[in-house]
């Protein structure tokens, strides 16, 4: 019987899951809210009625469940299958959820963090098919960001590797919530586009879209705006590609319609810095598979397992 | 029969090999200058000579060799075992090294970078003894380095990985041969050891070690020289941490006498900035192999290759 998985991607807003066969087609889908203030009882309970519809309902017995895949957003101490440290679910800060939904569904399941399963599902079945290694910058709120190397997600030793949004690209830059100053996200993601509309007087209360549709109509300070971010952006890449001489970097998230403002300035940016971007063949690329992209990756991940 | 193999690290002024047994102890070893400016086939004759030297007359029939290892300086295209780009050795440039050599020795050979080489010789009989992921950072001429993922060197796609002397820590630093300005090695190598104190007036020509020396007798420029080189390692240190999440990060080369001038600088900037290395525990140490570290990757490598 053909092998199938469920993937389920929980983010602060919605909660999804699929039913994904194992050569990457969707077999079913379910989609709703994220009742996170109803709690952590409310939402498990949730995540495992999707699953077991999805199981039981949907799917059938015509297919084989090779396990369930989760993205959640927070570190994830993988060997434990706890999430530590997401400040979009205190609730679930230290919880055992990995052993608690193998009992409720008395099968595999594998936890990992957001942005690692968007990269897996990039490199699965979205714009990193071809390749084993590759890093994918989501570019949002913050700037998260996964690192597939020889065809799995990096983690380092506890999880946490993968924080890209915290290379220091301005030494002396914007100050950062996680105590450093000229993080990448302070500088180049969606709230920084915001923050810099407003400082240069475009608008207080612009979204990164608004900024981007006053670009496209033609604004110089809209533009200069997503210059600024390319740039560094570009100082970000060429680190990574120094340090990675990875075939493949990606981008995703709410700012990547402003590709052409800002990629012009990123690619010169990272071109100049790196000659090993100059020299070594090196594509920067959009995502294709949008926010779809975790709940692929999240299916996989039992699929990845069972290879070995 | 236990195993061993043989090692050979050719840098720009010495040859050295050594046969190594499986277990890491050094059964015997051959020294001397490297006649890079004989020409290539004085080069590979010298190696050939020692090697066999070695395999035939200092170890015999009592051990098994599993195979050489090379470490040299350059980009290897690992696949092809072909060094390219290697500025010390431009003779070597494009040439088949890998091939020849197997095909006069009648035994397997592995090429690798030369501080790829010493990643792996400290992660095999060194300070990453106990870790299978490390980075290891080169302080000399310029800065090297290698990356230790899973117990193996990342080699990334053309081979070219782990070029951490060229992370940019200042956006609009020094102006580096690269094509870069800020990269990392004009400000914490060596090199940029002596320039900082040629810029501060302390001498003109100083070594970094007659600057470590002048520290020592309390010169204060001297102190704030290293002090400066600390915060840019830091910098540096601080990104790998958030990208990695590796258990530990090594230093080798010249100016580590200068530990207790530059690491406090260092350690400091590297906590503020990456809340991992505050979160995870994160070590950075001196690497403890010095100029042996080359020749115990490299005996490692057809050891490593068997392995699978």
């Amino acid at each position: 019987m053909p092998e199938y998985s469920i993937g389920v991607d929980l983010g602060g807003t919605n909660l999804r899951a699929a039913a994904i066969s194992a050569g990457g087609e969707v077999l079913a889908r379910i989609s709703g809210r994220a009742q996170l203030s109803a709690g952590r009882d409310a939402v498990i309970g949730d995540m495992v009625n999707a699953i077991v519809k999805l199981r039981d309902q949907e799917v059938g017995t015509a297919h084989t469940l090779a396990g369930i895949g989760m993205g959640v957003p927070g570190f994830i101490l993988i060997e434990k299958g706890i999430i530590v440290g997401s400040n979009n679910m205190p609730a679930f800060e230290g919880y055992a959820l990995r052993d608690d939904m193998e009992r409720r569904l008395g099968t595999t399941v594998v936890l990992e963090n957001d942005a690692n399963a968007a990269a897996l599902g990039e490199k699965w079945m979205g714009a990193g098919k071809d390749v084993d290694d590759l890093v994918l910058l989501t570019l949002g709120t913050g700037i998260g960001g996964g690192i597939i190397c020889g065809g799995k997600v990096l983690h380092g030793h506890v999880g946490m590797a993968g924080e890209m949004g915290h290379m220091t690209v301005v030494p002396d830059g914007n100050p950062c919530g996680c105590g450093n100053r000229g993080c990448l996200e302070k500088h180049a993601s969606a709230t920084a586009i915001s923050g810099m509309a407003k400082v240069i007087g475009l608008g207080a209360d612009l979204t990164s879209e608004q900024v981007y549709n006053l670009a496209v109509a033609g604004d110089e300070k809209a533009k200069r705006i997503f210059e600024a971010m390319g740039r560094y952006l570009g100082v970000a890449l060429a680190t990574l590609v120094n340090i990675f001489n990875f075939p493949l970097y990606l981008l995703s998230g709410g700012p990547l319609p402003a590709w052409e403002f800002f990629a012009p300035a990123m690619l010169e940016e990272a071109r100049w810095r790196s000659f090993t971007f100059r020299h070594a063949e090196t594509k920067v690329e959009k995502a294709i598979l949008g926010n779809e992209a975790g709940l692929f990756g999240a299916a996989y991940l039992p699929l990845l397992e069972r290879k070995g």
